[in-house]
């Protein structure tokens, strides 16, 4: 690690990066919220584009997706394990009950503030570890694949959705 | 860095970190480049959704952001200066003559060619270090807000218009 310390820049660390990925997580939460604030539930219920995923179907595929972090990364089971089927398993469809816009914004709630509480108390070296969806031995292939990867993979994803939601302003 | 010794995951450091954050723009790329390959000029000359930004737009857009990584990494001049005023300043805008489709899908791959080439020889203490828009005195302050960031924050908006192309599918 000499080159760190003999550049003229800070001396990097992992709490540095850590910092760097969680604020940019954090980021993508202001913005979606910002945007689920801006829209009724009447908006939600449109489609994003014709043909195209209805707005509540992308609040509960995000909502599902973010609770799927919670045993990812060893926090106990899914708050909302039944939205599996509907949001992340199947494409959105009218034929379908799915939760009223109301009770989605309310999860979409509940999952980030559980996350954003353990993001604030996690230990840094925490992130590195494996996630649970990796085996040991693949993990020793591929360090790369830990709990921090999994929150850019997911901040990544966030803002694909959230590029598709704004069209509902 | 103790603590990092001492947990059963492999040591993290900054090559890890740097590898993480490379391969999920690599990723990105892989993607819009896939969807670029499906899509044909005329699909690109269509608005994404109606009202929204045109395809050729979007390109043009992500190519000049892309494009302004050369010089906040110290790469030089950007390839194409031009593009900012048509694709970052101002809106998307059929009363302009934008350059051709053809001539945008060229101009995306070799800004990309260029970035991809700096990022394999780049020394991984060069991530860490300021970018050419930030001060010495705030990056004293933040020094968070390195290269590696912006590579994080280009990968998230990305993306963000990724997520609005794939309409044109």
């Amino acid at each position: 690690m000499n080159d760190y310390q003999e550049s003229s820049s800070p001396v990097s660390d992992s709490s540095l990066f850590i910092k760097m990925v969680v604020s940019n997580w954090e980021l993508q939460n202001t913005r979606v919220n910002g945007l689920l604030e801006k829209l009724t539930d009447e908006q939600l219920y449109a489609n994003v584009a014709p043909g195209r995923n209805r707005g509540i179907y992308l609040l509960g595929h995000l909502t599902a997706v973010s609770d799927g972090m919670l045993p990812l990364f060893g926090l106990g089971d899914k708050l909302y394990p039944e939205m599996e089927s509907d949001f992340l398993r199947n494409p959105d469809s009218t034929e379908k009950e799915y939760p009223s816009v109301e009770e989605l914004r309310s999860r979409w709630n509940q999952v980030n503030a559980r996350l954003s509480a353990h993001f604030e108390s996690i230990e840094p070296s925490e992130w590195f570890q494996k996630h649970a969806s990796i085996s040991a031995e693949d993990f020793a292939k591929e360090p790369h694949r830990n709990k921090l990867n999994i929150l850019i993979n997911r901040t990544i994803h966030q803002s694909y959705h959230l590029g598709q939601l704004i069209f509902l302003k």
